[in-house]
């Protein structure tokens, strides 16, 4: 292990010219200009895992409409490297789309130029979101030819072109390929989040579920002039900002009845989880920029992000949104409001809880307005068996390259290919993190520091080789 | 009188002709592009003016700037037509933009083309707001001059080209000539408003005043992902949601203490002007295409649409608003609402109360965010002497011209220029409609009947022969 660990840290240059090559690639999924990028970026993974000798298999999802105009998909591009019967086969997930980014929006250099700081950070979109770790896993198999060392494990990969913009496509191949290209999958690793703070690696065991809702109301046959009409017709959005308000208190308290009774109680073992971890009420002010949070300690403000459901009201469709004044009766509004959920909350009953609540509260108002209550999208919240040898083999690789024991986090949003893995596969599944909470992902000057993106590349084949025995 | 009237029914064919050929010109104030056309429009006018041996005084009113170019406003054009100190002096206020229209927002004919229909209705944008009205008192002068007959009033004119945006530079010209080129005006006239119902005409008496107010709360520095701080920050938008919700009930209540202390208590006489007006239930459900009102009979709904204040939320401005779903928690969010205002309400009075009132409900929340409550614009309610000779020429007119006595009429909305001559000049000012609560102006197929435009010529011509000597 020491001399693939020099070989890593020779090569770091070679590995930081590579990620500047592909940062240079605009490929955002979620702009019809860029789809060519996209495609592009995924070609240059074909090519690399072709020249590693890795196999590949290319899926096309099919089309897409976006702003207006029909486009193809991005491939899902699968590889396998080995296949030993003998070894343990270990799927590795990434993706090769970005985010948006233009200089314009603030950043101070351009976003898809690699650009590294006095400090050793690495600027640039897709930095750290999701191409760093991404390609650690070739530099992994690399470092292993040149060196002549034996891989341990098989690696099976899906690397996505479409995370970005909703994985379209992404869960059909899944399922197509459970029994099939993944069939001798024995774990699945994905590195696509961050530590907890800045200092300390974790290995991340769980994420809420979401379920997001939308609250129609709507009455006049069109928009009306508040002049002419107010006071004469039931508005609509008298009646969704008074439905809205009973969702959630201002202090983050859902206030929909029965929301709180599948929640699974916080045991005593896991109170002392969050003691040891590497966070402070300081990071959570540094990172919104405010100080405006609801509780005063570590334990508090992270179990209420990781582990109790919470309500946000995100906006409304409709309704008049633009600077100044309009005097405006609009006639239908769309409320938009999501509940993130926790185990062992059910979507289900979230649906029927949400809809009958909402449903008694309107009949309270004697309206003649409509009402429409619709569930956009959901998804139960996952955590994984810790125990597993996935996780002990991550933890063991971050003690032999950090010399520390990893915090055991969760992720307060949603990553939903990973549910799709453990639900398709029926495989302990792991994520574990290359960046850190302050990388800025999808944000301006996203970066990846070099030492995390160098100790990442150890990192990875650390827990390579730790898979291939763990017990 | 009896020749003029004949003399107007033989010429209608030509008076629609010229109709038109205004409507033919795209005056839309609101767009960059047709800015060249508003000004066309007030050319086509001062040289019919000048025709017709009106002398007139164009004012410029400056810049502004519109779609992000920077436009010279459409000229203000004044005109006068007779100086004689033994005749009273008659001010007619008109504008010569309109709104914008395409096509394709489902008009049956091209907008800017006037077409006559089997049932004598004349489609077209501009037709009824505001340009067969502003042209009449044109035709009314012409008519007189044909038959050589002597026009017993002087008349002052006001004609305005940014009417439907703001009419920006108006109020300053206004009270600048209060004392020099109005110096002489004993009552003014507008034409710019519409009969309640489609049958019966009316002299319009009052305005509802509008105060408009932003409710801004700020948290976070930037936008956040409700997933990872969903529960753990104040969320602006709850407290927003939380405040607005507690303006108004969902019957149109408002829950502002105080608000209603102000307002003039309903006399008996004023229950009786509502017997007669032609109104039902079933025009205000066709007005707004639904039956979602919340009164039940034709009093009480015109009581809350003229003299009762109402509180219309809105929008929001800096949440999420379009379609489909976004997982945000907005940093900043702005509530829109305003209150239209009743005699004797006083926007000082409105502004303390509903400042007062949300700042108390937002302390109750113990919420880090911040709150700014901003009154963007304020304007009183008006109400005219109904016992002038102004109101009691309109009158008499109109049964000249219909056979019938007018509805007194108030309407729910703002028409700020009203209160504006009121004040300036010190005088009494009538709003004298010419088309039908079913016009559709700003609307598609916006129409005025050619009964309505060729009646209204009458309407005026005997309107200003009734100021001569009304006692």
């Amino acid at each position: 292990m020491d001399k693939i660990f020099a070989y890593i840290s020779q090569n770091q240059d070679s590995y930081i010219k590579r990620l500047a090559e592909v940062v240079a690639i605009p490929s955002v999924s979620g702009d019809a200009k860029h789809r060519q990028d996209v495609v592009r970026m995924g070609e240059w993974l074909v090519q690399e895992m072709t020249r590693l000798n890795v196999s590949t298999k290319i899926h096309h999802p099919g089309k897409q409409v976006l702003d207006g105009v029909e486009l193809d998909l991005p491939p899902v591009v699968l590889g396998t490297y080995g296949t030993d019967p003998a070894k343990r086969t270990v799927l590795v997930y990434g993706h090769y789309d970005v985010q948006p980014a233009l200089k314009s929006d603030g950043w101070t250099h351009d976003p898809f130029t690699l650009v590294e700081d006095e400090q050793g950070r690495l600027f640039g979109r897709g930095s750290t979101d999701d191409k760093a770790p991404i390609i650690s896993w070739l530099w992994v198999i690399e470092a292993h030819q040149k060196l002549n060392i034996d891989l341990p494990v098989n690696i099976k990969m899906c690397f996505e072109g479409m995370e970005e913009s909703g994985s379209e496509g992404l869960d059909d191949i899944i399922y197509k390929e459970a029994k099939d290209y993944f069939a001798t999958v024995d774990c699945v690793c994905i590195s696509d989040n961050y530590w907890l703070g800045t200092k300390k690696p974790c290995v991340t065991y769980g994420l809420r579920g979401i379920s997001y809702f939308t609250l129609e109301i709507s009455g006049p046959g069109r928009d009306l002039h508040s002049g002419v009409f107010g006071g004469t017709v039931h508005e609509p959005m008298t009646d969704l900002v008074y439905l809205m308000s009973k969702l959630v208190s201002p202090n983050g308290k859902i206030l929909i009845p029965g929301i709180y009774d599948e929640v699974a109680p916080v045991t005593d073992d896991e109170h002392k989880l969050y003691t040891d971890l590497d966070f402070s009420v300081k990071d959570i002010h540094q990172a919104i920029d405010a100080t405006n949070t609801i509780h005063e300690n570590k334990q508090d403000i992270l179990m209420h992000r990781w582990r109790f459901p919470t309500l946000s009201l995100h906006g409304i469709e409709g309704a008049f949104y633009g600077a100044g004044a309009k005097t405006v009766i609009p006639a239908k509004v769309i409320g938009k409001f999501s509940i993130r959920s926790v185990p062992n909350q059910k979507p289900e009953t979230i649906k029927a809880l949400v809809t009958s609540f909402i449903q008694q509260e309107f009949a309270k108002l004697n309206s003649k307005n409509k009402i429409t209550i619709t569930e956009l999208s959901a998804g139960p919240a996952w955590v994984a068996d810790v125990k597993h040898y996935n996780f002990r083999a991550a933890s063991k690789a971050i003690e032999t390259v950090f010399g520390i024991t990893p915090d055991y986090t969760r992720e307060g949003g949603s990553i939903p290919v990973t549910l799709t893995f453990q639900e398709a596969l029926g495989k302990n599944v792991l994520l574990l993190p290359m960046g850190r909470a302050d990388d800025g992902a999808h944000s301006i000057n996203e970066k990846i520091d070099r030492s995390n993106y160098i100790e990442g590349i150890k990192l990875l084949t650390s827990y390579l080789h730790e898979i291939s025995h763990a017990q």
